[in-house]
């Protein structure tokens, strides 16, 4: 199995402004915020040591380790690239060599945990939502697989960064990118048409809008309001297909909106029935990003280098 | 002359999310990085002092300035509210009590210069934005308006919210928002199409990607592409509004997209013929933020209060 | 089945110190990075939001959620207590009101991701922390269960706070706390016992210093060089148990060290043979804390309110 | 035209130390909070880039520019120097190419907006400092000409930078600088003499007071009280000037002080009578760098390079 | 003894500005970077604490520790004022009652070490300032005691506060403040008058410059270029006062300036001839800040509160 | 004399991770807020700097100066290292070259004053902990020497690492680190017992408990719950020593503790009777870091380098 289908556009950690870099400094504080004992004890002998992977996944973070030893001074090789998949092909045990980092030796141990913690846990999703991809396109499904933001706070980059990797789409970064309309929203204004303009109002051109609708009249408000992408709520699998089938076909050539299902959809779900028509432009899932299964790597020095 | 010809449908403050709030406090410590010796002399009498405003134009900023003294324990009354238009009837020099600052004089003497600076600022550029919005309103635009990035380093955010309360688009916030792909981005992949896929295949469905093109083919190419907004560079008057006309017809029923014109509009031109046909629905220009006047204020602590 | 079976000695929450509240607002301001859309549509007006638990589990994360909203104004009114096991008696669905928050709606959601997605990743492992224990107490294991320094980075201190209220031990917060002394240590230092007092020589007589050994002579000699806590690294179940044993009788009246015990137990194997003798003191594992389950959390705000 | 009459004493850019450099990493940050769309579709390939200047003033700036760019891991070459006039001799249409830059193409088009934005508004400031100061030579006055605080929050470093390279006084930088005395301190304390003593008590030798005065008679007990500056207020052309006159002569010999005028005065009225008369030491205005027209800079990515 | 001789003029703690509060939060944390153990056993029952001092000085730090305990939700009330001398009249073992603290007993403990380390540092330097100035006003010396800037790094405000609630001058905060010539300046633009010229084109007429001089002749260069201060180096003591008694004729009526000395003065040797001649307006000396002993203050909580 | 009495098992600087460096920024910021006016004048030639020991101690710091003019782009050169005492064979005068620094003029100018001030603080605690370890041991003591939380706020860092080179024990470093019980947590719990079993519960295993008694039963009390460290405290010589002697015996082969004692012992008095009895194993006293006197350190720019 390949973590995506496709090869990427360009190189995700192009993605990256050096803004991040920051927080990187700060997880390392975390981790030794005053004296490095064992750090006194070890030294600073130039070492090498090697990045093993020991259970099967998809190769995701590595700028984020880069950069961890980057600011220890320390130098990392990789053996393999951001995306690749990391498995034995006859399903035996994995302890696959994925990179070697070279530097003395007390700040190989001083980042060891802070980039092994980073790299299991955005290596985790991607895995997830390569798995989850993969069985959604088994079940013929064409749409776009994304996640949410329900992400560990302080983390999101390293996150939405995994679910990219993966091969899915990372959904709205945050509450200032695409904008949602969810109940609140059209109580508070009195209408779907109301809460649409008001967004609209001040968000301007530039954003999409994205509403949650509860009935096929109220996914029709939404979308002759301006919607960009409707979302369909609580709806179960033929209702949903009926009203997405009918909506697609009622605004052909008029309207140009994209739909959005989501809630209750897993790995295990996906390939059932009334999931993954591709009337739905979007399955939007936490359960590939959230709870989800780290990889677990380690990094041993070569006493000998 | 009133801000904006229509009614906001919110309230822009409820635009400001908390976190802005640590910018106000290192302004405040910009202003007085170790000793305070003013304060020292005037004590911490409590007083009463009087926002003036002493040039014809649009308040806005009230929150920021709001902030300002919130930090510093002062409470603040105001007498007019955001967006209005503050000026004489009959063009007469202007001296209006806006507010009413109330607190330690020490205190207020700390907040006034940061909370002044502030204001002029953002209410000038709501003057520049509303005046420019007027002046295409009455050549019959009915189009958008907006504003750009060329914005002041760390003062993004009052001075888009003053677009905002001026009655104009402010465009994307930041790199991170929308797309905007231009002739790098286009050499570097080979083509407009190109460019688009790559972009999308990163920023997913829940972001626009705006093209900037050369040429009408260019354009075709981009929408067909799936550019959410087009911007038609380096064309003049007739050219571009025939090859603006030529677009939306051909592609009417067919892709939802914006045109976008920018380049060289100012309020001295933009009556001008060319300038703003409503087959573009977006006007861009920097003129409404840079280089643009402030608005006077000055805040008098009233020595028997 | 309750968090853990004893009532703790005081309240968890007293054991934050204010500092960790930055860490909030930065999380919010990640959430939330310039203007919040949603908050211009929905406006200002109090209501009250009903969080309800919707997975079974034990609930943890209370002072992070309830500072989530105090930096909003809003106001939490507890239904349940930390550390309160949320389920029903006879396992059906679960939807449990669990608190009230009061705010003004805006604010109600700009919170609603922060505070569900720490609540939700804290009593997760909690949960887990929890189950895991009642397991290996019902095995007849009568000594420590802890966790590890394998944390998401930057949220360290939310997880360990979820395995402190999950009844576990949080083994040691960083690499300034309680010196591990490895592999990499012993041989740049030759030998165990030269590591050991290189490491008593910085760090003093106030840190404990644990040791991980790969043979019975190896644990001696951490024993006699003044290990406070020794661990005994790659033995399998049986040799472990009778090492462990014979360390215990052999020191008997001399010297007063623990035995820890790691790697690869979980809550699957923690009752096979081998892994829970009581001659070990502490068997420290990540299953607890790394790749658990979230509890499912929502956040629900009453129209009517 | 030159931007300044002498050549300066020293470089610019050695009055900076290393703390401002944060501030750019934030500008950065402002302008990509999280991913970098157009980065991942541009890439990495080294290019090279001009900055060209397309209206006449005065480059300012340079070491922000640099800045930026650094922390990009690209290089600045300049063609011009800091302070140089960039015109046309015959005053045709400007495009000078003033620097090149070169580096990966996605870090040059991080880097774009904020050094330009930082660098427009700069040089702005200079241009109209350098006019400025040029008409009052013109007029004869060989005084001081001054800025003021009415800077834009966090942006004062780069706005009193371009005053100084523009040719003109910076003012005092902050409240924590040369203490100012106004009616408030003076109604405070009971007289200008007892305001002056408290300041002096507090401040003590090492910073200068300057006393904002409204009358000949406050002049006089300002100066005896031991004010190094005397800012007469609220006075006209000829009261004024015979006012400084008569102040400069009764204390010759006895006490040394300045003048200074504030207030109204800007480019098109300094020449009139009554502005620039050399009994005053300090003519201060904010018309040099609050709403100043600010140069237009653009960078060009060749595509060959 | 008392602390100054005369009534302060203001109150001192209202020279702060709000900005060194952050600083306050960084020091809670540097104590209590994780979890507070013991905040976690003493809990958060209300309890009132006596702020007890234990060895003569002057009280100094009060806002400082005023703010510790208001960022922990504790109030405090003050027995005795900022600047008064606490000490027993006969010269008896002291143990004074100088406030109160009122809070939850974990957050007194939280605060006690930050609020006492502070207290007792900025007191220390207090007393040591008072007890300098009052052995030179015994000997007769009329004019200014200065401190330097040789403060602990990260603490100056705090020490500088200390100085002059000592009741000496604080000489300047930074090199941002007063600008200081030195052998270094002056070498580098080849002449004393060079050296001048190049900082005045710079800082301009806001700031005061100190030059010190090796001679004479270099005192009246400096002098003569415009310097504000003069300090005569490495000049000894009869020497001292006669170069200073002659600058002070030559220039009479002709130029304002001050004469400081500085090097070698301690409380030891202040009353030695040739130390502090009237004609010498600053003697700035670090022996009233640095290495000076703390004053004993404790924290005792009443367990019947 | 030297430094310390062994050669240290490992390098202090090794204990530094990467984070402490931000506060150097900070303090080269507080030292230089907005510009630097002395810069200007003597511009960047390359020039090299000598620094001066000029009174007799032990030299600390090394690691912090390095890195203050690692972040101004200077390198320096040793000639003594960390922990080496620098002073006259024969009790003359010192003056002795220790480092050379080179770099830019303006930029060792820069660090001057925040590395002499941090370099001579250290050294001045290293000097006085190896000079009161050295009486201990005179006095025929063979226990532990350690210091105190009692450090200046912000500053911890650099004061416990100079108390860790004059060769004395750090003692705990903060809240955080092993746990102190007082007299408030044993009444809150409502005994010596209670109060450990509570701190227990929360720190885990990996932690040290500290409790601090008043008698001889709450010793044998605080030694059964499981302390690891007794403090003795409130008793004089003979009662002291009586007690430690009796619990050693008491409880030889059945617990492992550690008694301390503290309060009141300085270098005057650590060779009376009843201090230094080696049945004590720890003595604390902040009397080798608070308060105690600077090592004399100057930095000298050679003219002709």
């Amino acid at each position: 199995m390949s973590a995506s289908t496709a090869k990427p556009a360009g190189v995700y950690a192009h993605l990256l402004p050096p803004s991040w870099k920051g927080k990187i400094a700060e997880w390392l504080q975390e981790d030794c915020p005053s004296f490095d004992w064992g750090g006194f004890v070890v030294g600073e002998d130039t070492k090498r040591a090697t990045l093993f992977c020991k259970s099967e996944g998809c190769l995701a973070g590595v700028p984020f380790f880069d950069e961890v030893f980057r600011q220890l001074d320390c130098t990392v090789t990789w053996h393999y690239n951001e995306g690749d998949w990391l498995g034995s092909p006859d399903g035996s045990a994995v302890k696959i060599a994925v990179a070697t980092v070279t530097g003395a030796s007390r700040k190989i141990l001083l980042g060891e945990r802070v980039a092994l913690n980073t790299l299991a846990r955005c290596s985790g999703i991607a895995t997830a939502s390569a798995r989850f991809l993969a069985k959604a396109r088994n079940a013929g499904y064409t749409g776009i697989v994304a996640g949410t933001r329900k992400t560990t706070p302080g983390f999101r980059d390293v996150e939405k960064y995994g679910m990219l990797v993966g091969g899915v789409d990372m959904h709205r970064y945050d509450l200032s990118s695409m904008v949602m309309l969810k109940d609140n929203h059209i109580w508070s204004t009195g209408s779907v048409t109301n809460a649409v303009h008001a967004a609209r109002s001040a968000c301007g051109f530039s954003l999409k809008i994205d509403v949650e609708v509860q009935s096929y009249a109220e996914a029709v408000e939404a979308i002759t309001a301006g919607a960009d992408v409707v979302m369909l709520d609580n709806m179960d699998g033929d209702t949903l297909i009926s009203n997405a089938t009918r909506l697609k076909t009622e605004f052909a050539g008029k309207h140009k909106f994209l739909l959005e299902s989501s809630g209750g959809i897993d790995i295990d779900n996906v390939q059932q029935g009334g999931h993954v028509d591709n009337a739905i432009d979007i399955i939007s899932t936490s359960s590939i990003h959230q709870s989800t299964k780290h990889v677990d790597f380690s990094l041993k020095i070569d006493p000998s280098s």
